[in-house]
């Protein structure tokens, strides 16, 4: 989750919403790390966790990361979800909650629904405070 | 919403699950048209709505398609529908239902949440019983 804050805070010099996260494979390894892009490629689906998911399947050679696990600093949104559970993650690890945007605990609650085929295990709140501070602090600045 | 069935049948011919997909500019001007491509391109994510909505933004060098409409033959599964939604898209016109993996009238519903912040004009039902018939195809013979 630390690599996730540092790729987050990368994100924010960018002046791209600071979100970042990171796969590990089945071992612990680092597969991908990866901040938010979105202004940069033009592209509104280059979240930190699409990206990441992306470039883990192009490394591996693979279209599921069965076994991988998942870090990002905010709770993903509906997109980000769903493309966890296609991806076929393991385990899900985030920091903030996202009562505006996500799509786990909140809105669409994308691993809730019975047409989910795969849910990741899910564990919230990790370095919270951190992230919040920073997605905080990049929309203060904003202002 | 022709194209998108081409696009559709052109998938199953690589051996792709058979969905299709086009953007129109708001003059009604063809900006991107694809096929599913995830296992070509060992990318979940590479479903024919999203591959469309990157291939239209970097066309246009813009993270929004306010005024475009997106054309697909499969009801949206909850990552693409999200994807709509962030692109802006005006109206979005689908073929077959889909109650097993769709996200806009099944599962997590995404328009309908009131986290989210766009939906498109909704369109469903066009050229139905084509699409479902492509897919009803591809499936059967696979068994």
């Amino acid at each position: 989750m630390l690599r996730a804050l540092s790729e987050a805070e990368a994100a924010a010099a960018r002046g791209e919403v600071p979100i970042g996260a990171v796969i590990a494979g089945p071992d612990g390894a680092l597969l991908a790390a990866a901040g938010n892009r979105t202004r940069e490629l033009n592209d509104p689906t280059a979240h930190a966790e699409l990206l990441v998911i992306r470039a883990a399947c192009a490394r591996l050679g693979a279209e599921r990361l069965t076994g991988c696990d998942l870090y990002v600093t905010l709770e993903p949104c509906p997109m980000c979800a769903a493309a966890i559970s296609f991806a076929r993650i393991r385990r899900l690890y985030y920091g903030a909650s996202d009562p505006k945007g996500g799509g786990v605990e909140h809105g669409a609650r994308v691993f809730s629904q019975p047409t989910c085929h795969h849910a990741p295990e899910l564990y919230a709140g990790i370095e919270e405070q951190r992230a919040a501070g920073i997605l905080r602090a990049f929309f203060a600045d904003r202002r």
